[in-house]
Protein backbone atom coordinates (compact mmCIF):
# COMPACT_ATOMS: atom_id res chain seq x y z
CA UNK A 1 0.00 0.00 0.00
CA UNK A 2 1.32 3.22 -1.01
CA UNK A 3 0.51 6.86 -0.41
CA UNK A 4 -2.21 6.92 -3.60
CA UNK A 5 -4.20 3.95 -1.94
CA UNK A 6 -3.88 5.66 1.44
CA UNK A 7 -5.05 9.07 -0.55
CA UNK A 8 -8.38 7.38 -1.66
CA UNK A 9 -9.54 6.13 1.68
CA UNK A 10 -8.73 9.63 3.16
CA UNK A 11 -10.77 11.34 0.67
CA UNK A 12 -14.11 9.44 1.70
CA UNK A 13 -15.81 12.70 3.31
CA UNK A 14 -18.69 10.63 4.64
CA UNK A 15 -16.40 8.76 6.58
CA UNK A 16 -14.66 11.89 8.05
CA UNK A 17 -18.22 13.69 8.41
CA UNK A 18 -18.96 10.84 10.49
CA UNK A 19 -15.87 10.68 12.84
CA UNK A 20 -14.66 6.93 11.70
CA UNK A 21 -10.81 6.99 11.97
CA UNK A 22 -8.95 4.37 9.81
CA UNK A 23 -6.44 2.34 12.05
CA UNK A 24 -4.90 -0.35 10.03
CA UNK A 25 -5.29 -1.19 6.46
CA UNK A 26 -3.23 -3.72 3.97
CA UNK A 27 -4.57 -5.74 1.10
CA UNK A 28 -7.73 -7.77 1.81
CA UNK A 29 -7.53 -6.61 5.84
CA UNK A 30 -8.66 -3.08 7.61
CA UNK A 31 -9.69 -2.07 10.60
CA UNK A 32 -11.56 1.45 10.97
CA UNK A 33 -12.51 3.00 14.43
CA UNK A 34 -15.30 5.37 15.65
CA UNK A 35 -16.03 7.47 18.81
CA UNK A 36 -19.47 7.07 19.67
CA UNK A 37 -21.17 10.64 20.26
CA UNK A 38 -24.55 11.77 20.56
CA UNK A 39 -24.71 12.63 16.82
CA UNK A 40 -24.71 9.19 15.60
CA UNK A 41 -27.81 8.04 18.39
CA UNK A 42 -31.64 7.67 16.86
CA UNK A 43 -34.23 8.52 18.11
CA UNK A 44 -34.34 6.04 21.07
CA UNK A 45 -30.94 6.43 22.39
CA UNK A 46 -29.27 3.55 20.55
CA UNK A 47 -26.39 4.19 17.92
CA UNK A 48 -28.35 4.19 14.07
CA UNK A 49 -28.04 1.30 12.48
CA UNK A 50 -26.45 3.42 9.66
CA UNK A 51 -23.92 4.48 11.87
CA UNK A 52 -22.75 0.53 12.04
CA UNK A 53 -23.58 0.23 8.89
CA UNK A 54 -20.83 2.68 7.53
CA UNK A 55 -18.06 1.91 9.92
CA UNK A 56 -18.02 -1.14 8.61
CA UNK A 57 -18.45 -0.43 5.00
CA UNK A 58 -15.86 1.81 5.07
CA UNK A 59 -13.47 -0.92 6.58
CA UNK A 60 -14.55 -3.08 3.77
CA UNK A 61 -13.80 -0.52 1.58
CA UNK A 62 -10.36 0.19 3.14
CA UNK A 63 -9.35 -3.72 2.81
CA UNK A 64 -10.89 -3.68 -0.66
CA UNK A 65 -8.88 -0.57 -2.24
CA UNK A 66 -5.69 -1.39 -0.57
CA UNK A 67 -4.53 -3.35 -3.79
CA UNK A 68 -4.57 -0.23 -5.74
CA UNK A 69 -7.63 -1.93 -7.90
CA UNK A 70 -11.33 0.02 -7.77
CA UNK A 71 -13.42 -1.68 -5.99
CA UNK A 72 -16.83 -0.97 -4.87
CA UNK A 73 -19.59 -2.78 -2.95
CA UNK A 74 -22.83 -5.01 -4.72
CA UNK A 75 -24.44 -5.68 -1.46
CA UNK A 76 -24.66 -6.20 1.70
CA UNK A 77 -25.58 -7.65 4.88
CA UNK A 78 -26.14 -6.60 8.35
CA UNK A 79 -27.30 -8.56 11.13
CA UNK A 80 -27.47 -7.10 14.90
CA UNK A 81 -26.57 -9.00 17.49
CA UNK A 82 -26.76 -6.83 20.46
CA UNK A 83 -27.16 -3.44 20.97
CA UNK A 84 -23.39 -1.09 21.70
CA UNK A 85 -23.10 0.61 25.67
CA UNK A 86 -19.43 1.42 24.90
CA UNK A 87 -17.99 4.76 24.04
CA UNK A 88 -15.66 3.22 20.93
CA UNK A 89 -16.72 0.91 17.84
CA UNK A 90 -14.19 -1.17 16.09
CA UNK A 91 -14.87 -2.70 12.48
CA UNK A 92 -12.56 -4.92 11.32
CA UNK A 93 -12.93 -6.67 7.34
CA UNK A 94 -11.50 -9.70 6.26
CA UNK A 95 -11.58 -10.89 2.57
CA UNK A 96 -12.77 -14.17 2.71
CA UNK A 97 -12.34 -15.23 -0.87
CA UNK A 98 -11.65 -13.57 -4.00
CA UNK A 99 -11.60 -13.89 -7.96
CA UNK A 100 -10.17 -11.91 -10.67
CA UNK A 101 -13.61 -9.42 -10.74
CA UNK A 102 -15.36 -10.49 -7.36
CA UNK A 103 -14.41 -10.47 -3.74
CA UNK A 104 -16.20 -11.27 -0.62
CA UNK A 105 -15.84 -9.55 2.80
CA UNK A 106 -16.80 -10.40 6.33
CA UNK A 107 -16.83 -7.07 8.66
CA UNK A 108 -16.94 -7.85 12.42
CA UNK A 109 -18.13 -4.78 14.47
CA UNK A 110 -16.69 -4.94 18.29
CA UNK A 111 -17.26 -2.00 21.49
CA UNK A 112 -14.09 -1.84 23.16
CA UNK A 113 -14.81 -4.53 26.02
CA UNK A 114 -15.22 -6.77 23.02
CA UNK A 115 -19.32 -7.36 22.70
CA UNK A 116 -19.54 -8.37 19.36
CA UNK A 117 -21.92 -5.94 18.11
CA UNK A 118 -22.60 -6.76 14.62
CA UNK A 119 -21.76 -8.49 11.38
CA UNK A 120 -21.36 -7.42 7.71
CA UNK A 121 -20.85 -9.84 4.57
CA UNK A 122 -19.85 -7.26 1.27
CA UNK A 123 -19.32 -8.99 -1.64
CA UNK A 124 -17.69 -6.55 -4.26
CA UNK A 125 -16.78 -5.88 -7.81
CA UNK A 126 -13.76 -5.54 -8.56
CA UNK A 127 -13.28 -2.53 -11.64
CA UNK A 128 -11.01 -2.43 -14.48
CA UNK A 129 -9.41 0.63 -13.29
CA UNK A 130 -6.10 1.70 -10.60
CA UNK A 131 -6.55 3.95 -8.55
CA UNK A 132 -4.31 7.03 -9.27
CA UNK B 1 -49.62 8.87 14.36
CA UNK B 2 -49.94 11.43 16.94
CA UNK B 3 -47.11 13.97 18.51
CA UNK B 4 -45.37 11.33 20.47
CA UNK B 5 -44.43 9.15 17.40
CA UNK B 6 -43.29 11.92 15.18
CA UNK B 7 -41.09 12.83 18.50
CA UNK B 8 -39.03 9.61 18.42
CA UNK B 9 -38.50 10.44 14.71
CA UNK B 10 -37.66 13.55 15.30
CA UNK B 11 -35.12 12.82 17.97
CA UNK B 12 -33.17 10.47 15.22
CA UNK B 13 -29.73 12.87 16.18
CA UNK B 14 -27.98 10.74 13.03
CA UNK B 15 -30.21 11.28 10.39
CA UNK B 16 -30.61 14.96 11.78
CA UNK B 17 -26.86 15.19 11.56
CA UNK B 18 -26.57 13.50 7.84
CA UNK B 19 -29.45 16.03 6.31
CA UNK B 20 -32.31 13.60 6.10
CA UNK B 21 -35.68 15.07 6.00
CA UNK B 22 -39.45 12.89 7.07
CA UNK B 23 -41.68 13.50 4.03
CA UNK B 24 -44.67 10.80 4.86
CA UNK B 25 -45.21 8.83 7.94
CA UNK B 26 -47.74 6.37 8.59
CA UNK B 27 -48.54 2.87 10.33
CA UNK B 28 -46.51 0.73 7.99
CA UNK B 29 -45.36 2.93 5.75
CA UNK B 30 -42.66 6.87 5.35
CA UNK B 31 -40.90 8.18 2.97
CA UNK B 32 -37.52 10.53 3.29
CA UNK B 33 -35.65 12.20 1.61
CA UNK B 34 -31.83 13.71 1.07
CA UNK B 35 -30.21 16.28 -0.88
CA UNK B 36 -26.81 14.92 -1.60
CA UNK B 37 -24.19 16.82 -0.65
CA UNK B 38 -20.09 16.71 -0.87
CA UNK B 39 -20.09 15.34 2.68
CA UNK B 40 -22.50 12.00 1.57
CA UNK B 41 -19.48 11.14 -0.71
CA UNK B 42 -17.03 8.33 -0.64
CA UNK B 43 -13.04 8.41 -1.72
CA UNK B 44 -14.34 7.60 -5.16
CA UNK B 45 -16.86 10.02 -5.62
CA UNK B 46 -19.92 7.98 -5.31
CA UNK B 47 -22.29 8.51 -2.53
CA UNK B 48 -21.20 5.93 0.25
CA UNK B 49 -23.60 3.27 0.43
CA UNK B 50 -23.25 3.87 4.61
CA UNK B 51 -25.68 7.42 3.54
CA UNK B 52 -27.78 4.94 1.26
CA UNK B 53 -27.99 3.00 3.87
CA UNK B 54 -28.73 5.11 6.27
CA UNK B 55 -31.62 6.94 4.66
CA UNK B 56 -33.44 3.52 3.79
CA UNK B 57 -33.08 2.70 7.45
CA UNK B 58 -34.58 5.83 8.95
CA UNK B 59 -37.54 5.66 6.44
CA UNK B 60 -37.72 1.92 7.79
CA UNK B 61 -37.99 3.64 11.26
CA UNK B 62 -40.32 6.14 10.58
CA UNK B 63 -42.92 3.25 9.18
CA UNK B 64 -41.80 0.46 11.99
CA UNK B 65 -42.88 2.89 14.97
CA UNK B 66 -45.76 5.12 13.52
CA UNK B 67 -48.27 2.72 15.30
CA UNK B 68 -46.52 3.71 18.94
CA UNK B 69 -44.98 0.60 19.64
CA UNK B 70 -40.73 0.04 19.11
CA UNK B 71 -39.30 -1.51 16.81
CA UNK B 72 -35.97 -2.37 16.29
CA UNK B 73 -33.81 -3.42 13.53
CA UNK B 74 -32.61 -7.22 13.58
CA UNK B 75 -31.15 -7.10 10.68
CA UNK B 76 -31.15 -5.53 6.74
CA UNK B 77 -29.91 -6.55 3.61
CA UNK B 78 -28.67 -3.61 0.76
CA UNK B 79 -28.63 -4.46 -3.13
CA UNK B 80 -27.05 -1.47 -4.57
CA UNK B 81 -28.64 -1.33 -8.58
CA UNK B 82 -26.75 1.27 -10.30
CA UNK B 83 -24.48 4.67 -8.69
CA UNK B 84 -26.97 7.85 -8.51
CA UNK B 85 -26.10 11.05 -10.50
CA UNK B 86 -28.75 12.73 -9.07
CA UNK B 87 -28.98 15.50 -6.43
CA UNK B 88 -31.57 14.25 -4.24
CA UNK B 89 -32.44 10.63 -2.60
CA UNK B 90 -35.69 9.17 -1.97
CA UNK B 91 -36.43 6.22 0.27
CA UNK B 92 -39.62 4.21 0.35
CA UNK B 93 -40.72 2.13 3.26
CA UNK B 94 -43.30 -0.94 2.94
CA UNK B 95 -44.39 -3.10 5.38
CA UNK B 96 -44.85 -6.43 3.43
CA UNK B 97 -46.04 -8.94 6.52
CA UNK B 98 -45.94 -8.46 10.57
CA UNK B 99 -46.77 -10.57 13.26
CA UNK B 100 -47.34 -9.54 16.88
CA UNK B 101 -43.75 -9.70 17.60
CA UNK B 102 -41.70 -9.52 14.21
CA UNK B 103 -42.20 -6.93 11.34
CA UNK B 104 -40.74 -7.54 7.31
CA UNK B 105 -39.85 -4.00 5.54
CA UNK B 106 -38.85 -3.33 2.14
CA UNK B 107 -37.61 0.09 1.59
CA UNK B 108 -36.93 1.27 -2.36
CA UNK B 109 -34.72 4.33 -2.84
CA UNK B 110 -34.73 6.18 -5.86
CA UNK B 111 -33.11 9.34 -7.07
CA UNK B 112 -35.50 12.42 -8.50
CA UNK B 113 -35.15 10.79 -12.22
CA UNK B 114 -36.70 7.82 -10.95
CA UNK B 115 -33.56 5.99 -11.35
CA UNK B 116 -33.78 2.74 -8.91
CA UNK B 117 -31.03 3.70 -6.89
CA UNK B 118 -31.23 0.22 -4.21
CA UNK B 119 -33.44 -2.14 -2.26
CA UNK B 120 -32.82 -2.75 1.50
CA UNK B 121 -35.06 -5.41 3.20
CA UNK B 122 -35.35 -4.82 6.89
CA UNK B 123 -36.61 -7.24 9.60
CA UNK B 124 -37.76 -5.86 12.85
CA UNK B 125 -38.20 -6.58 16.40
CA UNK B 126 -41.46 -5.19 17.93
CA UNK B 127 -40.42 -4.64 21.55
CA UNK B 128 -43.28 -4.74 24.87
CA UNK B 129 -42.83 -0.85 25.02
CA UNK B 130 -45.16 1.93 23.52
CA UNK B 131 -43.51 5.15 22.97
CA UNK B 132 -44.04 7.98 25.11
CA UNK C 1 -34.63 -18.32 -26.32
CA UNK C 2 -33.97 -21.31 -28.29
CA UNK C 3 -33.52 -25.17 -27.39
CA UNK C 4 -29.78 -24.86 -25.64
CA UNK C 5 -30.61 -21.96 -23.20
CA UNK C 6 -33.83 -24.34 -22.55
CA UNK C 7 -31.76 -27.45 -22.08
CA UNK C 8 -29.11 -26.44 -19.57
CA UNK C 9 -32.54 -25.62 -17.19
CA UNK C 10 -33.89 -28.81 -18.00
CA UNK C 11 -30.63 -30.50 -16.75
CA UNK C 12 -31.00 -29.01 -13.35
CA UNK C 13 -31.28 -32.69 -11.40
CA UNK C 14 -31.74 -31.10 -8.53
CA UNK C 15 -34.59 -29.12 -9.32
CA UNK C 16 -36.23 -32.26 -11.02
CA UNK C 17 -35.51 -34.15 -8.09
CA UNK C 18 -37.14 -31.69 -6.07
CA UNK C 19 -40.35 -31.70 -8.57
CA UNK C 20 -39.85 -28.00 -9.76
CA UNK C 21 -41.18 -27.30 -13.22
CA UNK C 22 -40.54 -24.24 -15.80
CA UNK C 23 -43.57 -22.80 -16.43
CA UNK C 24 -41.93 -19.55 -18.18
CA UNK C 25 -38.27 -18.57 -19.38
CA UNK C 26 -37.71 -15.48 -21.33
CA UNK C 27 -34.44 -13.04 -21.12
CA UNK C 28 -34.85 -11.61 -17.48
CA UNK C 29 -37.64 -13.30 -16.49
CA UNK C 30 -38.89 -16.54 -15.49
CA UNK C 31 -41.58 -18.41 -13.78
CA UNK C 32 -41.22 -22.10 -11.81
CA UNK C 33 -44.27 -24.02 -9.64
CA UNK C 34 -43.65 -27.13 -7.57
CA UNK C 35 -46.83 -28.77 -5.60
CA UNK C 36 -46.29 -29.07 -2.05
CA UNK C 37 -45.42 -32.93 -1.05
CA UNK C 38 -45.03 -34.40 2.37
CA UNK C 39 -41.27 -35.13 1.29
CA UNK C 40 -40.53 -30.94 1.08
CA UNK C 41 -41.75 -31.14 4.83
CA UNK C 42 -39.48 -30.11 7.70
CA UNK C 43 -39.42 -31.24 11.33
CA UNK C 44 -42.44 -29.28 12.38
CA UNK C 45 -44.78 -29.87 9.64
CA UNK C 46 -43.83 -27.11 7.62
CA UNK C 47 -41.98 -26.30 4.10
CA UNK C 48 -38.18 -26.22 4.72
CA UNK C 49 -37.08 -23.21 3.98
CA UNK C 50 -34.63 -24.78 1.72
CA UNK C 51 -37.20 -25.90 -0.76
CA UNK C 52 -38.62 -22.34 -0.61
CA UNK C 53 -34.76 -21.44 -1.38
CA UNK C 54 -34.51 -23.74 -4.17
CA UNK C 55 -37.42 -23.26 -6.50
CA UNK C 56 -36.57 -19.21 -6.09
CA UNK C 57 -33.03 -20.13 -7.20
CA UNK C 58 -34.15 -21.85 -10.25
CA UNK C 59 -36.33 -19.38 -11.42
CA UNK C 60 -33.75 -17.19 -10.94
CA UNK C 61 -31.70 -19.40 -12.94
CA UNK C 62 -34.03 -19.54 -15.92
CA UNK C 63 -34.19 -15.99 -16.07
CA UNK C 64 -30.54 -15.22 -15.83
CA UNK C 65 -29.34 -17.90 -18.64
CA UNK C 66 -32.19 -17.17 -20.81
CA UNK C 67 -29.90 -15.43 -23.10
CA UNK C 68 -27.59 -17.56 -23.50
CA UNK C 69 -24.92 -16.01 -20.99
CA UNK C 70 -23.98 -18.63 -18.22
CA UNK C 71 -24.59 -16.44 -15.06
CA UNK C 72 -24.00 -17.94 -11.29
CA UNK C 73 -25.34 -16.53 -8.54
CA UNK C 74 -22.92 -14.90 -6.21
CA UNK C 75 -25.45 -14.39 -2.58
CA UNK C 76 -28.90 -14.49 -2.23
CA UNK C 77 -30.95 -13.04 0.69
CA UNK C 78 -34.09 -14.51 1.39
CA UNK C 79 -37.05 -13.46 3.83
CA UNK C 80 -40.26 -15.47 4.46
CA UNK C 81 -43.40 -13.37 4.98
CA UNK C 82 -45.67 -16.25 6.41
CA UNK C 83 -45.87 -19.85 6.33
CA UNK C 84 -46.99 -21.27 3.76
CA UNK C 85 -51.05 -23.44 4.07
CA UNK C 86 -51.09 -23.73 0.36
CA UNK C 87 -50.57 -27.04 -2.46
CA UNK C 88 -48.52 -25.29 -4.34
CA UNK C 89 -45.80 -22.38 -4.58
CA UNK C 90 -45.01 -20.69 -7.61
CA UNK C 91 -41.97 -18.43 -8.13
CA UNK C 92 -41.40 -15.37 -10.06
CA UNK C 93 -37.84 -14.51 -11.12
CA UNK C 94 -37.58 -10.57 -12.56
CA UNK C 95 -33.96 -8.94 -13.39
CA UNK C 96 -34.12 -5.44 -11.64
CA UNK C 97 -30.52 -4.20 -13.31
CA UNK C 98 -27.57 -5.36 -15.25
CA UNK C 99 -24.50 -4.04 -16.35
CA UNK C 100 -21.56 -6.02 -18.44
CA UNK C 101 -20.60 -8.49 -15.76
CA UNK C 102 -23.28 -8.68 -12.83
CA UNK C 103 -27.21 -9.04 -12.77
CA UNK C 104 -29.25 -8.30 -9.45
CA UNK C 105 -32.93 -10.05 -9.48
CA UNK C 106 -35.75 -10.22 -7.09
CA UNK C 107 -37.88 -13.49 -6.81
CA UNK C 108 -41.19 -13.06 -5.43
CA UNK C 109 -42.77 -16.34 -4.24
CA UNK C 110 -46.43 -16.82 -3.47
CA UNK C 111 -48.75 -19.91 -2.84
CA UNK C 112 -51.46 -20.92 -5.19
CA UNK C 113 -53.98 -18.15 -2.68
CA UNK C 114 -51.50 -14.98 -3.85
CA UNK C 115 -50.53 -14.99 -0.39
CA UNK C 116 -47.40 -13.77 -0.67
CA UNK C 117 -44.83 -16.05 1.19
CA UNK C 118 -41.38 -15.19 0.59
CA UNK C 119 -38.80 -12.58 -1.35
CA UNK C 120 -35.22 -13.64 -2.28
CA UNK C 121 -32.82 -11.12 -3.97
CA UNK C 122 -30.04 -12.73 -5.40
CA UNK C 123 -27.02 -10.87 -7.15
CA UNK C 124 -25.42 -12.96 -10.34
CA UNK C 125 -21.92 -12.78 -12.40
CA UNK C 126 -21.98 -12.94 -16.01
CA UNK C 127 -19.48 -15.84 -16.66
CA UNK C 128 -17.63 -15.18 -20.54
CA UNK C 129 -19.02 -18.36 -21.44
CA UNK C 130 -22.30 -19.30 -23.58
CA UNK C 131 -24.01 -22.05 -23.22
CA UNK C 132 -23.34 -24.72 -25.67
CA UNK D 1 -31.17 -32.71 24.26
CA UNK D 2 -33.32 -35.88 24.98
CA UNK D 3 -35.07 -38.09 21.99
CA UNK D 4 -37.87 -35.70 21.86
CA UNK D 5 -35.84 -33.03 20.65
CA UNK D 6 -33.78 -35.14 18.01
CA UNK D 7 -36.92 -36.57 16.97
CA UNK D 8 -38.27 -33.23 15.34
CA UNK D 9 -34.88 -33.18 13.59
CA UNK D 10 -35.01 -36.83 12.13
CA UNK D 11 -38.34 -36.04 11.15
CA UNK D 12 -37.23 -33.30 8.72
CA UNK D 13 -38.28 -35.00 5.89
CA UNK D 14 -36.92 -32.87 3.44
CA UNK D 15 -33.25 -33.23 4.89
CA UNK D 16 -33.96 -37.22 4.66
CA UNK D 17 -34.93 -37.07 1.28
CA UNK D 18 -32.24 -34.87 0.17
CA UNK D 19 -29.69 -37.34 1.63
CA UNK D 20 -28.41 -34.87 4.35
CA UNK D 21 -27.28 -36.34 8.04
CA UNK D 22 -27.12 -35.40 11.28
CA UNK D 23 -23.46 -35.34 12.68
CA UNK D 24 -23.67 -33.40 16.23
CA UNK D 25 -26.51 -31.25 17.69
CA UNK D 26 -26.30 -29.58 20.74
CA UNK D 27 -27.85 -26.78 22.31
CA UNK D 28 -26.54 -23.78 20.03
CA UNK D 29 -24.62 -26.30 18.25
CA UNK D 30 -24.63 -28.66 15.14
CA UNK D 31 -22.84 -30.18 12.55
CA UNK D 32 -24.42 -31.95 9.09
CA UNK D 33 -23.35 -33.52 6.21
CA UNK D 34 -24.19 -34.65 2.95
CA UNK D 35 -22.73 -36.31 0.34
CA UNK D 36 -22.86 -34.71 -2.94
CA UNK D 37 -24.51 -36.85 -5.68
CA UNK D 38 -25.80 -36.22 -9.48
CA UNK D 39 -28.83 -35.55 -7.72
CA UNK D 40 -27.71 -32.65 -6.29
CA UNK D 41 -26.38 -30.69 -9.44
CA UNK D 42 -27.99 -27.31 -11.32
CA UNK D 43 -27.63 -27.40 -15.71
CA UNK D 44 -24.13 -26.70 -15.56
CA UNK D 45 -22.57 -29.57 -13.21
CA UNK D 46 -22.14 -27.33 -10.01
CA UNK D 47 -23.81 -27.99 -6.88
CA UNK D 48 -27.34 -26.54 -6.96
CA UNK D 49 -27.36 -23.66 -4.57
CA UNK D 50 -30.15 -24.78 -3.18
CA UNK D 51 -28.92 -27.75 -1.77
CA UNK D 52 -26.00 -26.06 -0.05
CA UNK D 53 -28.82 -23.81 1.59
CA UNK D 54 -30.65 -26.07 2.62
CA UNK D 55 -27.80 -28.43 4.53
CA UNK D 56 -27.31 -25.06 6.07
CA UNK D 57 -30.74 -24.87 7.22
CA UNK D 58 -31.16 -27.75 8.65
CA UNK D 59 -27.54 -27.63 11.06
CA UNK D 60 -29.67 -24.19 11.80
CA UNK D 61 -32.56 -25.93 12.77
CA UNK D 62 -30.84 -28.51 14.52
CA UNK D 63 -28.63 -26.20 16.35
CA UNK D 64 -31.16 -23.77 17.77
CA UNK D 65 -33.77 -26.22 18.54
CA UNK D 66 -31.96 -28.33 20.74
CA UNK D 67 -32.66 -26.77 23.59
CA UNK D 68 -36.36 -27.70 23.40
CA UNK D 69 -37.58 -24.51 21.96
CA UNK D 70 -39.52 -24.58 18.62
CA UNK D 71 -37.30 -21.71 16.82
CA UNK D 72 -37.79 -21.02 12.76
CA UNK D 73 -36.13 -19.06 10.39
CA UNK D 74 -36.82 -15.24 9.67
CA UNK D 75 -34.58 -14.74 7.22
CA UNK D 76 -31.00 -16.11 6.22
CA UNK D 77 -28.26 -14.69 3.87
CA UNK D 78 -25.96 -16.93 1.48
CA UNK D 79 -22.55 -16.20 0.15
CA UNK D 80 -20.97 -18.30 -1.96
CA UNK D 81 -17.12 -18.15 -1.42
CA UNK D 82 -16.29 -20.88 -4.28
CA UNK D 83 -17.38 -24.00 -6.31
CA UNK D 84 -17.15 -26.77 -4.52
CA UNK D 85 -15.49 -29.69 -6.19
CA UNK D 86 -15.50 -32.52 -3.37
CA UNK D 87 -17.39 -35.31 -2.41
CA UNK D 88 -19.04 -34.16 0.60
CA UNK D 89 -20.22 -30.89 1.91
CA UNK D 90 -20.45 -30.19 5.64
CA UNK D 91 -22.17 -27.15 7.68
CA UNK D 92 -21.86 -26.28 11.19
CA UNK D 93 -24.07 -23.95 12.85
CA UNK D 94 -23.19 -21.95 15.81
CA UNK D 95 -25.63 -19.55 17.45
CA UNK D 96 -23.50 -15.68 17.81
CA UNK D 97 -26.06 -14.46 20.45
CA UNK D 98 -29.51 -14.82 21.24
CA UNK D 99 -32.08 -13.13 23.25
CA UNK D 100 -35.53 -14.51 24.81
CA UNK D 101 -37.42 -14.34 21.59
CA UNK D 102 -34.53 -13.70 18.53
CA UNK D 103 -31.24 -15.76 17.75
CA UNK D 104 -28.78 -15.27 15.39
CA UNK D 105 -26.56 -17.82 13.57
CA UNK D 106 -24.13 -18.29 11.85
CA UNK D 107 -23.29 -21.71 9.56
CA UNK D 108 -20.01 -22.12 7.55
CA UNK D 109 -20.25 -24.62 4.61
CA UNK D 110 -16.70 -27.01 3.80
CA UNK D 111 -15.63 -29.47 1.73
CA UNK D 112 -14.11 -32.77 3.06
CA UNK D 113 -10.74 -30.72 1.55
CA UNK D 114 -11.73 -28.04 4.26
CA UNK D 115 -12.57 -25.32 1.48
CA UNK D 116 -14.73 -23.04 2.75
CA UNK D 117 -17.51 -22.89 0.49
CA UNK D 118 -20.13 -21.05 1.62
CA UNK D 119 -21.16 -18.62 4.49
CA UNK D 120 -24.87 -18.75 5.93
CA UNK D 121 -26.31 -16.18 8.45
CA UNK D 122 -29.79 -16.99 9.80
CA UNK D 123 -32.45 -15.08 12.02
CA UNK D 124 -34.78 -17.52 13.90
CA UNK D 125 -37.69 -16.45 16.29
CA UNK D 126 -38.31 -18.89 19.44
CA UNK D 127 -42.13 -20.16 19.58
CA UNK D 128 -43.70 -20.05 22.88
CA UNK D 129 -43.75 -23.67 22.27
CA UNK D 130 -41.83 -26.40 23.55
CA UNK D 131 -41.18 -29.52 21.09
CA UNK D 132 -43.33 -32.50 22.23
Amino acid sequence: MDDEQTKIIKNDRFASFMGIELVKMETGYAMAKMEVLEKHLNGVNMIQGGAIFTLADFAFAAAANASGQVTVGLNANIVYFKASKGKTLIAEAKEVSASAKIAHYNVDVFNESKDYIAQVNITGYKKNKKID
